[in-house]
């Protein structure tokens, strides 16, 4: 049983969290978490030991009548594992500490590259991630880029690759971040940063991408526009798509959707927890192949695409499961795959 | 002098007029419209001749006491032209009777582009409009598309265009429109019809464009990616853009400007009219030239970036200026190219 501390109970945490309690081979010792707030209270409710992380914050829970179980540094003392779910940045302050402790750390997208000894995405480079000190998981658009891409590489190939990001603005919760009337290039000056986070997965890829941030709080749309390394048929690509279940296709047709906010309504409505969409969701319907060009559409939820490659990352750092075997176990234990309809 | 009468009078057909207005070779005899609202009241202190389409609607002018001139059957009988700004695919049940009276027409991008002999881009396609019977002004996307692409390809040569347009929901004075908080694809199904539409004034590109909708009403923003016929500079592409005033080049670092809402509030800062920005809105930053492909972000105002090309397409078909002069002019009458900064 591989032991695993969470620092950082943000969006990130607490569904990694909620999702290593559905795991047999991965405890959850505990999770540190900044302030005794509403998602504190959550935490303990669900049973779930908190840590804060200092002395001074410690006491903050304490005054506020919730109690903690120690510091991050009593919870690093107990775990193989520690998963960084901190804001993006803040991971690299606390490297220090995680490696004088001598625990394995996952880190996130929002971490520069150089935080970890290898970026991550299960479905392109899980082996490399085997037996490190430190992973890092890219963030959900680059998680979604290359689950795509890797996808399709290894079924037909991948040449080159030009995607536009259309962005959330911010993720529902979030109160203080906008526009609320406007489309802003983020950044203006191309290439935006993800074509080269996936480029820390697959160094070799000619990838360009380009991002705009607009008024919406749901999901991110990617319109991907690939070069593949022959020509294909549309069965193949779909062939290719319909292997993994991290991946889910929207048959528009059939189910009307065509947006956002549909997709996110189907899964409250088919009972997904929280609503979350952790499969990339490609629409079927989108898809053209033209000779060696594949031009599609697919969407992003940014709150909890990372979550099965946090989980497939802690066995990848402990060595405990293949590629394979961990990939079945997160997906089947997550219900990835399962229709939303 | 050229009589002009303008069928409809919302976005598109206001704009005309103002725009008619500041010409000495065109003259605006009336302007129709279906109901008298504030729009109505505010053509009326414009000192502009107001026709109703029917005698029914004329009723209701009286009765709310606002004069009408007459019906659209009694302006075309006084007309050279009439241009159509009517609701999309309305313009193509009036077709007949424009031609029974035998006005010449000038539809605008909502109609279908059997509508009309020619579909129409002041930098494309100029001559082939001249002295026909009907135009049509092809739409605000594929106006800004067509004015970058001709613009590349006359300078330096353009092969293939793949483009990817983040759509406004709505226009600023419309209040039923949506979405709020979603991204639509519009359509699912690739390629939009944009790229289609282009075709009809260049029909030997390869193109394909793809588009969603997202929650603001300023403009819309395009992601073009072009291979030219040849290698180029940056500095080629550059030269070719500043050529025409119907292209402004927005220059970040020294402006600061990166987003549709500070292009908005910039042109209303400079004292536009209504704010509006009929060029199409380069990102010089964000210009990438790789070889032969280029890549670029640019703005388009959907209220007003036609309203030039509806001017230069009332002089083609009546055969009164050449291209050269008629671009020329209207550029130096509506201030198009005047620096906002």
């Amino acid at each position: 049983m591989v032991r695993v501390g969470i620092n950082g109970y943000g969006t990130i945490g607490k569904r990694v969290a909620d999702a290593i309690l559905k795991q047999d081979d991965i405890e959850l010792v505990g999770i540190v978490k900044t302030k005794p707030d509403y998602v504190a209270l959550q935490a303990v409710k669900k049973g779930l030991k908190i840590y804060a992380p200092d002395a001074d914050s410690a006491k903050a829970f304490a005054s506020a009548g919730i109690p903690v179980s120690g510091t991050l540094q009593d919870l690093l003392g107990q775990v193989d594992v520690i998963v960084d779910a901190t804001p993006g940045g803040v991971g690299a302050k606390y490297k220090p500490l995680y490696e004088e402790v001598g625990v394995k750390a996952i880190y996130q997208g929002g971490e520069k590259t150089h935080v970890a000894e290898v970026s991550f995405s299960s479905l392109c480079n899980y082996d490399e991630a085997v037996g490190r000190r430190s992973v890092r998981v890219v963030s959900c658009n680059t998680t979604g880029l290359l689950r795509l891409i890797c996808t399709l590489h290894n079924a037909i190939g991948v040449k080159s690759v030009r995607a536009t990001i259309v962005r959330r603005a911010a993720d529902p919760k979030e109160i203080k971040r906008g526009p609320v009337n406007s489309i802003n290039l983020d950044p203006v000056k191309l290439p935006s940063h993800h074509g080269e986070d996936v480029k820390t997965v697959l160094p070799w890829l000619d990838i360009i991408t380009a991002a705009v941030v607009v008024p919406t709080t749901l999901m991110h749309v990617h319109l991907v526009n690939i070069k593949l390394s022959r020509q294909a048929s549309i069965e193949e690509v779909l062939q290719a798509l319909q292997s993994t279940r991290r991946i889910i296709l929207v048959d528009t047709k059939r189910t009307g959707i065509k947006s956002t906010a549909e997709v996110i309504e189907a899964a409250r409505d088919a009972g997904r927890p929280r609503s979350d969409v952790p499969e990339l969701v490609v629409f079927k319907d989108s898809i053209t192949v033209n000779g060696d060009e594949v031009i599609l559409f697919q969407a992003v939820h940014q709150e909890s695409i990372v979550v099965p490659e946090n989980i497939d990352a802690i066995r990848a750092v402990m060595n405990i499961a293949s590629r394979e075997d961990s990939i079945r176990k997160t997906d089947e234990t997550l219900g990835l795959g399962k229709p939303l309809w």
